[in-house]
């Protein structure tokens, strides 16, 4: 079923919903242990919401595909990951809650050093620290603020990365990327890869110019190289496709650029997972959908540090009662994949996922895990269906056909 | 996988498939009860058949999606639900068992009121019974049967609502729908909404302002509303498909009208449940595949009896023996959706499947019900594979590719 079939559904009603979501949740006995971070966690209030609950495994993407946070976060939203695959320079612009224009074209950069004759010796310029980058940032900006009409912005994102946004009419993103790939040779020429193209080309081949210039008299940040060029268009609302008026309860910039891209509402920026918990209590009665965010889960895992991601998930636990205070129609927790320790890093695995709702109905699942989950009611299945299955249990999707 | 793509695959062989079909038969705990109608329901012949068979869960659409009668049931017979999508005028004239032809335009009436100056002040005509129903539409029958070498039908359903079809050629349904869908305004005039359609948009403005003379001296229905207009076009029979010669035995017209529309024969019409597994029996040598029709099962849902839905499922129990003496090769029992007593409608729940054949794999299920269903070796499956499932156990597709 095409995930977009369900917006014809759509009915108002005045039901809440809120998507709980531990990044990286998803995880793998490590060394000689037989249980998953999750398993092993103690979480009495998880198990007893599982019991109540509709429990099941989520495939972000696909089997075998390992999520980036975009994709995954898409699929949660039940915006098709593959077909929405967001660029990278618009994901590099989300991270840093850049917000974006429909007139924008977003290009990752890299500084980079070159030598006398122009080959790049070092394609992260010595992974240069946050600070020169910004400095960088700051000596271009005061110095490239226009090109033939189109404003030109530069935002530092962290080391040697940065954000180019081109904004004005007409921008084209069907360009050759300047990053060679490799030392040894010169950046290649932003070449307009297709007719029409040329007019974006054009500026591009100036602001090089330009900035080199610019850039001529730093020791390793000497030269810039763009990629993943991405015109921005704006993806259909939250509130357009599925009537809600959401919330974003998220402390990482990258969280906050994602549900902003969805038309969401962005919250005040939590320090705390207790925190995020009371950002969602104090604005629980003025939205209808709320996207809270827990990083550290992801953050320990790819530390590889199993045990501080038990932790994380036990301190999650321990929250649990006051989201359930607020009695809340449908209540999803689950992740946006899975980071195993063992691994430390995203990876392909699906996730448990818990769907409490006075409308659910409870399967055998006694226990909020991985292997306790294969047995639930939801069974297996696509994450981008999860939010058709939240409207309906929320009473928000009418009867197809008669 | 597409689910015409069996087709290629159909073998003759002279087996034979049954399908009872539990209308509604998926469920839910109501009020402080742990167990489902199906669960809570005293199954010992259900329950034995579950252990030779194999289980699951169906979906009907998707997940999420709560289904009418009509895509629900295409669904069991293979049809792609959302691709077949049947027009409301089309199920209106299924649901009277109407026998359809290609040249058919159909559309749903509205009996309704309208004041001196032609706004529309009530869109039921104050409900009138059934037997006023039939009464006007004798009369506009009497006094329109004829515009332009178009056959004019009117069929009363059931209070406000009758059926009117058009019969003659090149027919269009692309005609804006007259009913205001509020009180206060005139009716819409049925325009044409393409190129193409002004032929059939003159011949209803006719037949519009005819009718309303007809109705002026009714006090009530002195107007009707037409909306959902459906070109007939025969869907591939099941015959023609599958290569199955297939009876429908249904107490309900609408379900007689549905398996028409597939080209299956329609049997006699029982009353009870007792004597649909009678026709059953009775016919058992003439066909190779039963559908089996029980109502009862969704309208207590409906009603939201819970305890008269179990009796019903225990009705159903008690005939099982009567079914498995006719030794078929494929024995299905599910429903097309669930209506939990607990919510009093067509819910979006998966609901439960066994296929027993003595070719199936049996798996670990003892029991018929949802919570068993969930570890079957179905799976959770789209209903619209059944089909394809039912076919190969009874040995009536053959290997695809060497």
């Amino acid at each position: 079923m095409d995930p977009e079939f369900i917006d014809s559904l759509v009915i108002p009603n005045d039901t809440k919903i809120i998507f709980l979501i531990m990044d990286g949740l998803g995880g793998l006995p490590m060394g000689s242990r037989v249980h998953t971070e999750l398993e092993a966690a103690n979480t009495p209030n998880l198990d007893a919401l599982a019991k109540k609950s509709i429990c099941g495994l989520l495939d972000p993407i696909g089997y075998g595909i390992t999520p980036g946070s975009g994709p995954a976060h898409f699929a949660l939203f039940g915006y098709d990951p593959i077909k929405n695959n967001i660029g990278r320079g618009i994901l590099e612009a989300a991270g840093i809650d850049f917000p974006m224009t429909e007139r924008d074209l977003l290009i990752r950069l890299n500084f980079a050093t070159i030598d006398k004759s122009g080959i790049v010796i070092d394609r992260r310029a010595g992974r240069i620290d946050n600070e020169t980058n910004t400095r960088i940032c700051g000596k271009l900006q005061k110095n490239i603020r226009k090109l033939s009409d189109v404003e030109i912005i530069f935002e530092p994102v962290r080391e040697h990365r940065a954000l180019l946004a081109l904004r004005g009419e007409n921008l084209r993103d069907e360009i050759q990327e300047t990053d060679p790939q490799k030392t040894g040779l010169a950046p290649f020429p932003p070449d307009a890869l297709v007719a029409g193209a040329e007019g974006t080309a054009l500026i591009l081949r100036k602001l090089v110019d330009k900035a080199r210039v610019v850039l001529s008299d730093e020791n390793k940040a000497n030269m810039m190289l763009m990629r993943g060029y991405s015109r921005y268009r704006r993806y259909p609302y939250i509130s357009e496709r599925f009537g809600l008026n959401a919330l974003a309860i998220a402390s990482y910039p990258m969280y906050r650029g994602i549900a902003r891209l969805l038309g969401m509402v962005i919250g005040p920026q939590p320090g705390t997972i207790k925190e995020e918990i009371t950002a969602l209590r104090d604005n629980y009665g003025k939205y209808d959908f709320f996207f809270v965010h827990v990083k550290p889960t992801d953050s320990r895992g790819e530390d590889g540090n199993f045990d501080a991601k038990v932790k994380v998930i036990e301190e999650v636990d321990s929250l649990i009662p006051l989201v359930m205070d607020l009695n809340p129609d449908v209540f999803v927790v689950t992740g946006d994949h899975s980071t195993p320790a063992a691994l430390a890093s995203h990876s392909w695995h699906p996730l448990p996922v818990l769907l409490y709702s006075s409308t659910c109905r409870p399967d055998r699942v006694e226990k909020f895990g991985e292997r306790d989950c294969i047995t639930g009611g939801l069974g297996r299945m696509p994450t981008v269906h999860l939010m058709g299955l939240a409207l309906a249990h929320a009473r928000r999707l009418e009867k197809f056909g008669a």
